[in-house]
């Protein structure tokens, strides 16, 4: 590790709220190592993006873990369950969507631990946001609060005290437009990111689904227009 | 799910503390779902153990998930960094020992919040244990309380008031012998249970690695000869 260099991991998934967690990282000064999944899930279109959106944003690496969550089922997402659809935002399901994937964030940042133990890393990003979304448990403050705690008692470091791990989450209090805005601001290009759950075989957004709606409105409140390919 | 059966998702590596938990779990009436994780671990004779061992045991079902933790490397169970060998128990490390995995508790009980979730299952089970044990962080009283309290933050059942989820770790205050007498007493098969860190190709246990020396004290505590096939 070079003298004074502060490493972070930083989970991408190549979404516009990873890649501008990402982004706001790399403003803070901190040396990036960006971690995805190949976790079954059905848009795995955003793999690609997430390759790209690492390069593009100076990542210093950029490691896909295989973590096969289809084998538990349960989620639009990783099952044969189709994703809901509807025009606007307000049609979607007020409770937890069937888009919900069983305990997700808490097994990506559990395998963010195990890589910020091995790199030395007391950082760790993450994009969630607790305004604009879908009603997912695992993105709300108190979650990543609670994991930082317990993270901090699982880990050598921890333990050893030498070292508080921090759970970042930069994007949490900002609506939709707010991440907009924060993104074209860090200079991410906006073009790279897909947030489709259901994209079609050209890797189109479907621009019906909770994500799709979340952003366009987020485009559309923030007076931006949205650079991605919409198939309908 | 049958009327009244309680569900609880049991974590296995085919080691002796994981199958006295499970056959814990099995006695306080939990109809069990056994769950192993092919890790990228040098000592992957225990996956065949523990296929073993969750049908003798009356498992309901057993998962082998495969998540490979060697592309974080760290430890010598998943890099190539040799197992450290000792003649006593004493003479190993006292601080955190170069076996321990960064973070694979928190990973594996990840995991199992995830299958847990979708079996509408409230209880897990891990075979921890705090006393005669290698020093990991994450086999804590005090992280296991942490990790319980961030999953009924995590998941659906847990925002949605339904259940709390109970993380139950039967072993954590007893010592080997104590172990070894419960397992007998639960009537595990134990000639079936794997815990070296460091097979050799036949599949027998090394002898000396931390794991093997605190299962052989364990026994030679509780007055009951060993049936597994040491190679040294």
């Amino acid at each position: 590790m070079e003298q004074g260099e502060r490493r972070a991991v930083c989970l991408l998934s190549g979404g516009l709220d990873s890649a501008t967690s990402l982004a706001y990282a790399r403003r803070e000064g901190f040396a990036c190592y960006a971690l995805s999944f190949d976790y079954g899930q059905r848009h795995r279109v955003e793999l690609e993006a997430a390759a790209r959106l690492a390069k593009a944003l100076g990542a210093r690496r950029h490691l896909v873990v295989p973590v096969d969550l289809t084998v538990f089922g349960g989620s639009a997402l990783t099952a044969d369950i189709a994703v809901p659809k509807a025009d606007r935002v307000d049609d979607l399901a007020q409770n937890i969507p069937i888009t919900y994937v069983p305990a997700r964030n808490t097994i990506f940042l559990s395998l963010s631990l195990a890589w910020a133990e091995v790199l030395g890393a007391a950082d760790i990003f993450l994009g969630v946001n607790a305004i604009d979304y879908s009603g997912y448990p695992d993105c709300r403050p108190e979650y990543i609060e609670a994991f930082e705690k317990m993270a901090n008692l699982a880990t050598r470091a921890g333990v050893e005290r030498r070292t508080q791990l921090k759970i970042h989450t930069p994007l949490i209090q900002l609506n939709k437009a707010g991440i907009v805005r924060l993104a074209l601001e860090l200079g991410v290009d906006v073009k790279l990111t897909r947030s489709c759950y259901d994209p079609d075989p050209q890797g189109r957004a479907c621009g019906h689904c909770d994500s799709c709606l979340l952003r366009r409105k987020g485009f559309a409140e923030a007076g931006v227009e949205d650079p991605i390919e919409y198939a309908a």
